[in-house]
């Protein structure tokens, strides 16, 4: 269902999920906003993978994870009953920011591409935490 | 947009709302789990519309109005871009709990109906919390 | 992840899944229309494991499988991370119906119970249909 | 509650729109995705001002118009209650392709900023088809 690739992919984590009448539209073809639902699924199973939660994060430490920003380019539509593969990589760490870059696939074509830049929060204030060296460690040893 | 009815639909509210992409599935009508998106636009606004809002009413009060039950029944499908009017009926008032009884029309036509049984929790605890005094005069003044 | 279940559980169908921020709300946990997804989730992969796909249902046979009526009690929240388990048994079936009894367990603790009916319906003129002989077949052996 | 701006907004359409419970996630604010929806509901509105239907393009032009890339900053949270205006306005257009620029905003402060470029296919194929003349004049027109 999941889990880091091998030589082809390397670095990058993968998530299986199906598409469902929830994710699709009247064009026939999945919602595009619901594909940045899949981007999150993606990197919050990569995170537990690494051994952390993002509710444990939230409670436990008081750190948010936001995202800032998102740039993604549909090539070809999810629909209905496919299974898709999302990829989620990490492709810069910093003091209080993550860059992900991700890809979701369905039989080996393309559907998306996308570059999300997340934030470290504190749970409180909103504002920028630095990254606790545990995480930052996992973090870049994703690379 | 949105009102307190006259004669014939006597102590309901009403709020009109369009069907987006985003409602609507792959079968080309509204997924069934967005009407009930749709039911709590109407509880809310019609809330706000005696003066109340739900963070407010969270972070002041520290009350919780959550859902205890839903039975709901549709009739006929909602479509793109279809304008359906939304009505929220107050049925009930208990200690800690407010029945509503809502339908959705278009164009007169009924496509659902509907009774939600809401509950009032402490917003630290989600146990039951008694409804305050001057919320349940105004739950019971729209009867 | 999924699969029919043991003696204890006999004839009902059991489908994991994970809750995601998506599925949440301001209040904290997850928003009450979001079950419904579960329950289709569900009732979808116990279709698929019967060798069916309602894409494949839908482009292939013309019908459409379209929800009729739902009855859902909230017993507890799910919350962040939480893995649920989303079960789905064929109650009934009738001529062009088929009626759903569900349950969601967090940890063995029952959040949600529901009742769902379903009506087969020509996936162009959304009248009922008669559902087919193989589907009727595999409906009730599930029983 | 939406239309053409006047001088120091010069050829935006706006449109307001309130968050709900639907929208927000256990972070207390509204889910990163759900910006999207909020972008697709003012381009539509805008749309419908000018005269069109999207229902009615699929079905009597056979015209699709779909998301091809989004670029989307975010700077603040939207929150529980909060009343939105949502942008949007057209950068560019194309011969099968439609550039829009988006903002967000809450109280006059601009929670987000978004370009998304649009493309027009064959309901049917899936293909590029050249904008028809009407509305490229009425999209021109609004620039």
């Amino acid at each position: 269902m999941s889990g880091a690739s091998g030589a082809g992919r390397a670095a990058a984590f993968w998530l299986s999920l199906r598409v469902y009448y929830e994710d699709t539209d009247a064009g026939g073809v999945v919602y595009y906003a619901n594909y940045l639902k899949y981007l999150e699924r993606a990197r919050t199973e990569w995170l537990r993978a690494a051994g952390y939660e993002q509710a444990e994060i939230a409670t436990q430490r008081g750190l948010l994870f936001v995202v800032r920003a998102v740039s993604i380019e549909y090539r070809a539509p999810g629909r209905l009953d496919d299974r898709l593969d999302v990829s989620a990589r990490v492709e810069r760490v910093g003091r209080a920011s993550i860059d992900f870059e991700h890809s979701i696939e369905c039989d080996g074509a393309e559907l998306c591409e996308a570059q999300v830049a997340v934030a470290c929060l504190d749970a409180e204030t909103f504002r920028p935490r630095v990254l606790p060296a545990d995480l930052k460690g996992v973090l870049a040893g994703e690379r």
